[in-house]
């Protein structure tokens, strides 16, 4: 098999690190060159923590695709540069995989009609952890035969907002095909507020944060006599890696826009 | 919506007795009648623990069926007579539902012919717990993208055999999609023999037997960073009666034989 | 071992049907005599359900004592007879295990004086189920070295009130041995009302209701890099019986009042 | 309240490095020295990952202890020296805290000798996950009123031995207090070899290796109705610091010598 060639944006950054060390111990990815708007010229394997893995650093993305043969760009920066790259390497002949989020509708439109054009793949994924993906798409799978379903979401005690945007996310992918429904007993009272947790179209979440912890979604389902628990648990960023992987391989057979891992999963 | 029109065979058993309660409670199942190799002419009604739900009782399936226009005959019955109401029923025109075992390959072709000649539908489940089939559904999905998986089977200590046949059941599930894999470390040693559980084409499962357990399964899948588990709790038979209420709702849309409630969840 | 001879009053309530069945099935327990308010002068065995187990039924308490030679009386009726059952039985020398629940602080200070009077046991017990009793000391021993803690507890879907009592107890628990402390972040906001469950003293309990299941409670203790967790489930109303038991044993060698059952687990 | 004054052995190994972030962050604690065999004479706040730690660096203990008046010496040096430390330490008035194995019975004796006679309190520990040593204390508690137990210990796939050194430990100490016990049904069979898990004394351990995993282990009991959980998940090595942390505090009001950390916890 060929090796899929490709550059990576963003490598000194936490996630860009991880994708750097997962094309490099991959053996059908091959790294051709990064993009940093530092370090121009220099090479990756002279930068601290990159010891060994070789790749030319340019910090202007043309320059590189004019000089590098690449078949996918992987970019991980931030929301103010993922718009430009994704549209430049379309144009370049260059299949995205896109992990910034902040997109509007006007860019996903216009990569949606690029993507057309070029008869090219791209993916943009808001969330790269497969694990996390397969819980939504198998809860919402299971919501068409439990109506009663509540989550439970574990996080460290050094997050901020509760329910976590994946606990959103996942009542949002079942309401979509689940009829609103008001669960526990019509009756039922708090003796203290909050005990039934926040209530969204009739499901509840219930947020833990304590020290020690990671990042933890548990969702269950119940009906007579049976409950079906799907739980997925994160610790450490790693765990994103198995979602690149998927992406890359994926979008090389793709020649339309894909927006979020979970169209792709099967 | 009109009414379904359900004959239960097998009315005083344990899963036949939660069928009458489900049919009884659903309010677009209608029962008719049922059948009973003993207490021919009385009714339902007149026997202990079925007070006020009215269904003339036959010994004499054929008599039944001339007598009342059924749509679908649900046969919770013994492996012995199964085969015999299933034929019935399709040379009446009326789909079978049918929760019995024991059916040989011969039976399952005739059947699968007269469905095709009759234009019917018959489903035939030898499970019918729908989270214990989506269980075993998403752990084969889980399975494209996660090849670490190992299984703990928690049960009741009076239970005889381990592993459970639904664990061997998933198990086989996620080999139709997952090449053999060994697990674990290639060098990991048992300093005691047996602690690393069953070894199943490199799958280990594990058969927990504990007083107050009831019947319980967790499948859980590994990768760099996070884990996914997929988990179902049977408390009690009523856990069945949901995959019935599928089924019958399934067997009215079908028109040919379906051998396993998990070939028509989507 | 000489048997334990024990009178039961409330043999035929939900919790006195399984005491009957544990005192029968348990060797160095003898059930010599029931207290019912009905059915005086027959035997047990006489009705339905009991059938083989012999022992004669009074309807009044002092008959009975008069006429038997009592170790214990286990008392499973109503908080209206409960306080007169355990009176009684003090002054006729027979030690009480009573799991009815109402008892005023002047029952419980005049119980207290006829034990310290008579020399002798008395166990009044709100809560039978050992393990919820352990998870209960668990927790607050955990306390100490955790102090951060949040509470899932778990009821089927007909429950009206939230939190349950046993997770509010719990809370009281842990209260006596840790200072308050408001946990998780100081700046944590819900994005939707209630996600953070309810807040006793800085912990946070989240009460979650399905249909399947039964009575469950998960004390999650966390601190750096780890979580200690501790999970009682309750399946059915046997569980009560194994603190029934020790109870029984227990009070054998009491010659002083104890109300509830942690206090004589070590 | 007067600071512990603290000198830490082995600042620079992985344990080490914790620890002094430890000393440093507690506000109670004093990091006055610290005692490494390579950098004698430097600074710690002059070596990589440690600016802004002020602490002298010694290579010869007993500089250390004449120039610096220490509470406690912090041990998380090697077998071959752990013993020399602490003997020197006790000898010079000052507690140790030790968190090396491979101590011998002489080595042990010694120490609780000097530990007698200079009227000191010493800590030997070979486990300062306070979360573990809970979860066997709780475990070995419960099994005087549950005597079905089984062990799940679930580890990443790089972990060569099975069963782990902790679920070993978890039996034995169960073994105390609970008579040998064949568990499970008489006519129990595996069908598959091993599906049981490893069998010590009748209880039954299973090990779990899946990559993403980290270090946990479930001690479950049954009875009745109702089952019993206690589990410990370990993310990292900062669960260890609460035990160290315990330990100074403790070692400060001890006048003998404690070897393993369950012994001060209540």
């Amino acid at each position: 098999m060929e090796k899929i060639k490709i550059v990576i944006a963003g490598p000194r950054g936490r996630m860009g690190k991880e994708a750097v060390k997962l094309v490099n111990e991959t053996e059908h990815f091959q790294l051709i060159a990064v993009i940093d708007h530092k370090n121009d010229g220099m090479n990756l394997s002279d930068l601290e923590g990159f010891s060994g893995i070789v790749a030319p650093i340019y910090s202007n993305l043309e320059e590189c695709f004019n000089q590098n043969q690449a078949d996918v760009l992987i970019d991980l920066t931030t929301p103010e540069v993922g718009m430009y790259h994704a549209r430049t390497a379309l144009n370049y002949g260059i299949r995205p995989v896109v992990g910034t989020t902040g997109f509007t509708k006007e860019d996903l439109q216009e990569l949606n009609n690029l993507c057309e054009e070029k008869g090219l793949g791209c993916i943009i994924a808001p969330n790269f952890a497969i694990g996390a993906i397969l819980m939504m798409k198998f809860s919402q799978m299971a919501a068409k035969y439990f109506q009663d379903v509540e989550i439970i979401e574990l996080h460290h005690d050094q997050k901020l907002d509760a329910p976590s945007g994946t606990a959103v996310k996942t009542v949002q992918m079942i309401s979509e095909v689940r009829d609103s429904k008001q669960q526990g007993h019509p009756q039922e009272k708090e003796t203290i507020q909050g005990a039934r947790g926040a209530n969204i179209e009739g499901m509840h979440v219930h947020s833990v944060r304590l020290p020690g912890l990671i990042a933890h979604q548990q969702v269950m389902f119940g009906a007579d006599g049976q409950t079906l628990t799907i739980r997925h648990d994160s610790y450490n960023r790693a765990s994103f890696m198995s979602g690149v992987k998927v992406a890359v391989e994926s979008v090389m057979k793709l020649n339309l826009f894909v927006y979020g891992l979970e169209n792709i999963l099967e």
